[in-house]
């Protein structure tokens, strides 16, 4: 690749951190991305229903981001716990997994996240690792953490290699908030090649729409960028296609839901006309998500698309913009064929067409 | 055209009426639409500068909607003028069409319906055919009433052309609002063959995108249509292709502020992707706009596009939706290249590619 990460990380440093664990006292901070841009505020916690809460109440979002609070939850329960053994500490773990999963029910990274908690402190504890409380909660922290990095360095991964496919001077559209504030490590999906490069001293800037109607783009995206001293230009969603025509993008950055073996990407609505424009007018479409992410199994027709609340439409931020009754279809996310796929970013390389082929080789699975 | 339109107008009857005049007191209402979708109130004026303060206020919007408004302006000065001889009420029509001018300095139509009412007075004067203040006031009720018939009619006109482009059952996406409320008659353009086809049995429905940032889809389009009970489904601009890629449109109709004789249609940010999308995907896109909408003289190079306020964009009804200061890209229009245009409907016919060769002959210019 070029470039060594742990140098890497010596020169990256968002200064947003949607994450934080405070070791001196041992509470977890979070980044309360309900009331952002408009306050920057953070909650405490120190116990894991507080965590559930939090995760449930959305002041944090996003898979990743979802997965690392809740392991961090666990860390609390042994932390401020009352287990005085390590059969106690045990069932307290056990608590607080069910206390985390039943926060978000469909969210596999959380479960993902609790599980693998549970099981690196009871095989520790049987291992002999872990003789007490204190050295079990020492275990604790260090697989939190580990999560965390392991987040982290994907995609840093995902930045070094997407960094091939940027040039000094580009701007590049992006859509939804696919950012550091998504993943919780600062980094983000879409916006790691953006920040590796930045970091590198290669000028580069964001065009972000707004991205109705949670308007992530115009929240969030703006909003971290921002706060790096990334350039960043905000547009109205029925701009995408202008500003391509206009000859102001030279390429598309997106992050992905799920993306299917054959190259299908599935990504926040809007995602599909960006992909469509971009293809027309020859400016490369990527997309960028971690392998787990990839859904090997599923064909396009299998794959149901979400739709939600008609108020999410009818409304913008409480104040309503339509008549209350007029009928709304509101898909939340949309799917790119992979004929307007130039290539799939993920941190364990770039993915060109044809994917059916090369998307199981890259990955090294079956 | 197979239709009579002295039999549709028995037929079509939009339930708003932007523009009213009430000939018993000599009033002009208009439908404040500033107000829309949330009051249907409206303004009643007397005088040729509350008329101005009307047109500039945005009551009314639209180029053919505000020459309709500035003409019963002019009518206005006469029916409750101080003129007692015919001398004086020209002078009262010149500086009522110097009040009227002033409200928006860029409206060609404005000049255009202005000039028309005080040039029809003179030489309703000069030949005799107004030998008084009182027959003044008849001419120019006259002629005021057939400058909104002679839209009204252009509009029906283009319906029963573009019903040649409309199927039993049809879906038509559409963008912004180039429906009766941006024309003043009730009808419209885009919306034209909508309404036609409504008013014959023909089932039609409607999808309707939002069109940040002034969300004249979500306000007026979702608002005029449900008021004659045509079917209309309001989305959010990110989804306008997902519902092209879904199958659900059948068409694509929009209205235009500007169309060039080699068929490039200036119109609403968010035209463009709308036409690029049709095309990839083989689903016709029509723009339908009278034949004052042509401008045969200029280059595509030649014409700017405007660009407004960063705080449309940074807020929604005045709610902050992005942080204060982050730079914005706000273009009010953008152009779509005849590539992606299957035709144009004017109510002179329907114009097909090549535009260059087409055009001046359908609209009978040179």
């Amino acid at each position: 690749m070029g470039i060594d990460i742990e140098e890497l990380k010596s020169k990256i440093n968002p200064r947003l951190r949607p994450i934080i664990w405070r070791d001196s006292d041992n509470t977890l901070v979070l980044l309360d991305q309900r009331k952002l841009p408009f306050e920057e505020t953070y909650v405490e916690l120190r116990d894991p229903q507080s965590t559930a809460d939090a995760i449930r109440q959305m002041i944090v979002r996003g898979a990743p981001a979802i997965g690392i609070t809740a392991a961090y939850g666990m860390v609390l329960a042994i932390a401020h716990g009352n287990a005085s053994t390590l059969d106690e500490a045990l069932n307290e773990l056990a608590r607080a997994r069910d206390a985390l999963n039943a926060a978000r029910p469909t969210a596999q990274n959380l479960f993902w996240a609790t599980e693998r908690m549970l099981s690196t402190a009871s095989n520790a504890i049987h291992n002999g690792s872990a003789k007490s409380v204190r050295e079990l909660l020492g275990v604790m922290k260090r697989e939190a953490k580990a999560i965390f990095d392991e987040e982290f360095d994907a995609e840093l991964r995902m930045g070094i290699y997407g960094l091939e496919k940027v040039n000094d001077g580009d701007t590049i559209l992006t859509q939804c908030n696919a950012g550091g504030l998504a993943t919780g490590t600062g980094i983000g999906t879409a916006t790691a090649p953006i920040r590796v490069a930045h970091a590198l001293g290669i000028r580069v800037s964001v065009i972000a729409p707004e991205t109705r109607p949670w308007l992530q783009g115009a929240r969030l995206t703006v909003y971290e960028l921002m706060a790096d001293g990334i350039p960043v230009t905000l547009i109205a969603d029925t701009a995408v296609g202008y500003v391509m025509y206009r000859g102001m993008v030279n390429s598309v950055m997106v992050g992905a839901d799920r993306i299917l073996r054959d190259g299908h990407v599935y990504n926040k609505i809007g995602t599909f006309k960006e992909a469509v424009i971009a293809h027309e007018l020859g400016i490369p479409f990527y997309a960028i998500a971690p392998s787990s992410t990839f859904d090997l199994r599923s064909r396009v027709e299998d794959v149901k698309i979400e739709e939600r609340d008609p108020d999410e439409v009818r409304k913008i931020r409480g104040v309503p913009i339509a008549p209350e009754n007029v009928p709304v279809f509101n898909p939340v996310f949309d799917v790119t064929p992979p004929k307007y796929v130039t290539a799939l970013i993920t941190e364990r390389g770039i993915i060109y067409p044809p994917f059916d082929k090369n998307v199981p080789r890259v990955l090294s699975v079956r």
